[in-house]
């Protein structure tokens, strides 16, 4: 077992089963599936994600990524002991209960493979070691495979198996499946489906690889195999199952293709399967590994963070992204926010630019969807909903669940976020920049970059005398419909100017391209003149006295709550204040003016006084109530040369998922988090930087116990690899 | 805060909280008291535990260390709110309950200092921040500090303050004390007791600074001082409490000292006494750190384990020891074993000779207890007792607590568990050694070698040709009375061995003191000679054939167990078979043999070969029952160059406190398991050994990740530094 390589649960954690069962989750880009375990055990929610596969159930708001049938289902029969982790409970269990031993799970995140051991005792006095495994294969995204290896400690017990698929799994309730087909014949168990509003057919398929004579049979939505055998004194006894997912998305014949599939699976068997699935990860960490030497959590916090995005990362899917939650829990309904393209995408685009290409075309092959939505506003252009599915129109919910009380909350960001369209331009052009893609500019990415600035030319407002942009809200979702939102309105001149450019690029070096976007989206002089008129005369909130950038006009009006001696606290400032009088304060979710400096650079063209100004009033208001926030403020803090201020914000966004410090980790991992930690520490510890002269620079503010960060990135097609170090500090007296 | 030099608790976690009483305790070598909260909480188990303090309750088996009157008590009202951690019980307190809103506990162990943050809103609104701090003197030992700041958030809330001593306190039911006198003047409270049996008193009283009128009152063994005061916002206001013990082992006048010592305390004020507090603890730490480059968890545990080891460690009293789980818990009753000699005293004797000193020394002062048991016994000299307290005398239980079944089990350490004699005698022959203290042999250290070699030579038997020892109890405590020990038996050849050494050194080096022992321990040329003849023909078990020392004749009868296919386990394989059958196999709790090894090194004159013979063949079939077991097999191991499996037993000798591996934390800390991890790192890793020509030596096995072990000892009264690192691989080709 490598070093810093894996995370492990030992012993047993009942407490924190459903925190585990999606920080242990395992997938491959195609799908992923929470960490439940083999055998039943109350609470736990199993959940396997299929990228694209939504669907919308009547009465509910919006659609939802589909939870599928749960593959994992192994059920173990030891001298007629059912094999469980519940053995403090009482003995209410027939079969009679037997004696948990011992317990280990540990997640290899070098392999994407979930490993865990476990010594039972059954009432008979027959004490067995359970070895479990399983992997989402990364070499064939359709193909999921478990071995349970069973070793006789102590006496010779009976054992009996059965694995079953289970249909019966819904969201929290909501069954979206239908048109049902279960079978059970010889090894082989399976079940087809239909989502039934969307219509999305499935196939699962499973076969049992295993000693004794193989009994199938179909329980309602369960299709089961049993086999019993004897496990002599210190003899091992391997069983496999086979289980592969295909959906219409996919192929015609998903069910008969997912049969197909498990006998071919079965026939190649385990250790080939996962030999290659191995290779298949030992490529992504050749590129995508962060080494910190100096400091073993941030080392193992770094790796996680990277595992859960290309876990979730599309390989050979152009019509899908990554929600909130990745693929790890139901939190958010699977839906893709602003995460993915600020947060997500940049440490894919730097070390695996073919996952972050297919990232972007998601939103490319999606632009119809933004197109309505700009047109259903009276906008031109393109408008990308804050919240995105398989349809590519906005799916943010109007209305929240029912509160406690009975009410509901109306839900803005869906009408006011519109960062959101420059957040995915601004991703486009750091994908073009990194990579010199120019392939993909030229015949996708421009159009979104282009598109997207020609709704902003129809969204912005002339009034007084300039360009004002009314009803937002910024990153800082506790301020809700403002107006002159400062990160909006700079990001949108950033936006636009780089239109400019881009035109001009476009004009020089593939010509016809050009022609087609200027006629497909009217890219008149006269337009282009307007977005002139807008860089120019947009309105910037700055105080010219105090040196800062203004959140947006009137915020510094509200009352003011010291933020800092809130601590320590577990719940946001936010919560502790009350909803009601919170949006009547200064407290800041996660600061816009931060978000803006990180992002933009030196593109902000703001002094270093500025930047240190800024710093000083945002960060005592911001109470970090979103997971995206310690990271970005991470990044900056390390730029401005705060050591221990950046380090602290990245302990705090490290332990977001491992520790589960926000308390909501059962939901889903916090994509964003794991994305931004990267960034963090590539942009702002390292100072990774493209400079003026198009060059790779660093830019070292390292935590001081932090000996070398070691990495890969891929810049303009070549791979360059970098050691970064502080710099040798100079006594000032020899 | 420096980095790896605290632990932490974020945010609360109510189902460690017996666990975190123990492993956050304070203490300066005179007392420690777990780390209970100053409020009421349900479950806690406070405990202030004072060295040489034991006493006898009627029905009891044996004595035990008395827990003290309880110093932390502070109880504070919010605006009528009780402060307490119940925050999410159902609300059947009144005063009405408030809402914890955030929670860290730190312990830094670089200066013994306890200090918890709260963040707490009141039933009417008032945000308070409490920051909570507690020492135990390490500067002036009977001075007990602690301070609450109170820092209003929101709001201007009431504050009520009481501050407590708490004389109701018991061992678990067991009321030790009587003769109360309690009393509460002006700001000052006190409780002076007098234990029942033994007739300790005791002198405990405490000084209350803080704003408000104060009054005094008792409420039966309960004083308090009671305050009020308006926190206006934002504001903060400082509370101290400074809380002074004295027993009639100090003075004769403990109540009387203690009352002058609070109000000394008080006037000298909390920073003068942190600040001498932090001198003399970095003064500790000077010495005695041990850094590790390249392993943060190894760093830390090193550290935790030195911390516990030096609050437990008497400075300025020679009739007190450690008790096995040191003074942080009512486990094994505050007795001391042999856990103290061979496992904690090591590292003070190579970085604190001074304290090394004093524990060696409570072993001088209670030879007549154990001259007493070897009379009582039928033999001659010293024959120290398994479970030593203050008296001297062998204060074993001869029967285990009521089992489940209302059985009693008869306990056979008391009887067989002979080798402490030796233990204690290795103890005082590796701090001369080290140490080069010759003042310290001639006038104690050598009475108690030699007095003990008086006792071997009249416990051993002649019998069969040869010398035999019958009726014993190895550090495999699994196997009760059996006949040969080989750790037993090899020791003891070294006790003599060296005995005769000291013997003509004491004859050439120190005539007089030869002289006055030749004369008080009979040590006549017979008697002299009497041990040269068991030298030459002990009995040492040992496989010619196999080429392995055996622990004991008929062991390789009993039934073979393949120990590691018992895992993972939580429990002993011993009580996974249970205890009748696993006396019957050849299940080690943990092993004779490589004790041996790891104690006697070179001086056991076995060869490489037998050496991992032995490591083989004892290895697989021990369970390591005993928290004593990991370190030193790691020692071993890494001294065979076995690092993994090294490493593997490092880790969990480094988690049995701080990660409670065996569940059983909430009874103290363990003591041996602080002290063998030390240990392990600088006998077994580092290879530290002085070698034939008394040169200080290192001979590396670090784990392939650790970078480098730096450390100091003093060797011959010299301060030496070393900087271990592996030795650079040369690739056989180049």
């Amino acid at each position: 077992m490598r070093r810093l390589w894996n995370i492990e649960e030992f012993p047993f954690h009942p407490e924190k089963i459903l925190h585990h069962e999606t920080i242990f989750s395992i997938g491959n880009g195609y799908l992923s599936t929470r960490a439940s375990f083999e055998e039943d055990y109350a609470g736990q929610t199993p959940a396997t994600l299929i990228h694209g596969v939504y669907n919308h159930v009547p009465g509910a708001l919006v659609p939802e990524l589909v939870n599928a049938p749960n593959w994992l289902p192994i059920t173990i029969r030891i001298d007629g002991t059912l094999f469980h982790l519940n053995a403090k409970t009482t003995d209410y269990l027939y079969p009679p209960r037997g004696a948990l031993l011992g317990y280990r799970r540990t997640l290899h995140i070098d392999e994407g493979l979930l490993r865990r051991e476990v010594l039972f005792r059954a009432k008979t006095g027959s004490v067995v070691r359970l070895v479990f495994e399983r992997f989402a294969s990364l070499s064939d995204q359709h193909v999921l495979a478990q071995r349970v290896q069973l070793f006789a400690v102590d006496g010779n017990p009976e054992i009996v198996i059965e694995s079953s698929l289970d249909g019966t799994v819904t969201n929290a309730g909501n069954q979206h499946w239908g048109d049902f087909q279960v079978t059970a014949k010889g090894s082989i168990i399976s079940i087809g489906a239909k989502t039934q509003q969307s219509g999305y057919r499935l196939g699962m398929a499973s076969k049992l690889i295993a000693p004794g004579k193989h009994k199938a049979k179909v329980k309602g939505l369960q299709p089961t195999v049993m086999t019993a055998f004897t496990l002599k004194q210190q003899e091992t006894i391997t069983v496999d199952k086979f289980t592969t997912v295909f959906t219409s998305r996919d192929t015609h014949e998903p069910l008969t293709a997912a049969q197909k599939k498990a006998d071919q699976a079965a026939k190649k068997g385990y250790d080939a399967l996962l030999s290659a699935h191995r290779n298949e990860w030992a490529k992504y960490w050749r590129d995508s590994d962060i080494q910190i030497m100096g400091d073993d959590n941030a080392q193992l916090s770094l790796r996680f963070a990277m595992y859960h995005i290309l876990i979730a990362a599309p390989r050979h899917d152009q019509q899908v992204s990554i929600g909130a939650k990745t693929l790890s829990g139901l939190g958010y309904k699977g839906h893709v926010f602003w995460d993915t393209e600020l947060f997500i995408l940049p440490p894919l685009t730097l070390t695996q630019p073919h996952l972050a290409r297919n990232l972007l075309m998601y939103r490319y092959n999606k632009l119809l969807g933004a197109r309505h939505k700009a047109q259903a506003n009276g906008y031109e252009g393109a408008m990308f909903p804050w919240e995105s599915t398989d349809t590519g129109e906005e799916t943010t919910p109007q209305w929240s669940d029912v509160q406690p009380d009975g009410s509901r909350i109306r839900i803005w960001t869906g009408d006011s976020e519109q960062h959101i369209s420059t957040d995915i331009a601004f991703a486009v052009l750091q994908y073009w920049r990194w990579t010199g893609d120019d392939e993909f500019l030229r015949s996708y990415g421009a159009e979104i970059f282009l598109d997207t600035a020609v709704f902003w030319g129809s969204r912005v407002e002339a009034k007084n005398g300039r360009y004002e942009i009314s009803q937002q809200i910024g990153p800082d979702e506790y301020h809700e419909n403002i107006d002159n939102s400062v990160f909006t309105n700079r990001m949108v001149v950033w936006h636009l100017q780089r239109a400019l450019e881009m035109v001009d690029w476009l004009k020089a070096h593939a010509p016809n391209d050009h022609q087609r976007l200027v006629t497909a989206l009217k890219l008149t002089p006269e337009r282009l003149n307007h977005w002139r008129d807008i860089i120019a005369k947009m309105y910037i909130p700055f105080d010219h006295e105090k040196q800062i950038h203004i959140q947006f006009p009137g915020f510094f009006d509200m009352e003011y709550i010291p933020v800092p001696l809130y601590e320590p606290r577990t719940a946001s400032v936010q919560a502790i204040l009350g909803h009601k009088r919170s949006i009547q304060t200064q407290v800041i979710k996660q600061a816009d003016v931060v978000m803006l400096m990180a992002l933009l650079g030196d593109e902000l063209g703001a002094s270093r006084e500025v930047i240190l100004n800024n710093w000083n009033t945002y960060y005592p208001r911001t109470d970090h109530g979103s997971s995206l926030s310690p990271s970005m403020h991470t990044w900056v803090a390390a730029r401005l040369g705060l050591s221990e201020t950046a380090y602290e914000l990245f302990q705090h966004a490290a332990e977001i998922d491992l520790k589960d410090n926000k308390g909501n980790v059962r939901d889903g991992i916090h994509g964003a988090a794991c994305g931004g930690l990267i960034q963090a520490v590539l942009f702002g510890m390292c100072g990774l930087h493209i400079d003026a002269d198009g060059k790779l620079k660093t830019a070292p503010h390292l935590p001081e116990h932090w000996q070398q960060v070691s990495f890969h990135v891929y810049y303009r097609g070549r791979r360059r690899a970098f050691r970064v170090k502080n710099p040798v500090k100079v006594s000032p007296s020899a």
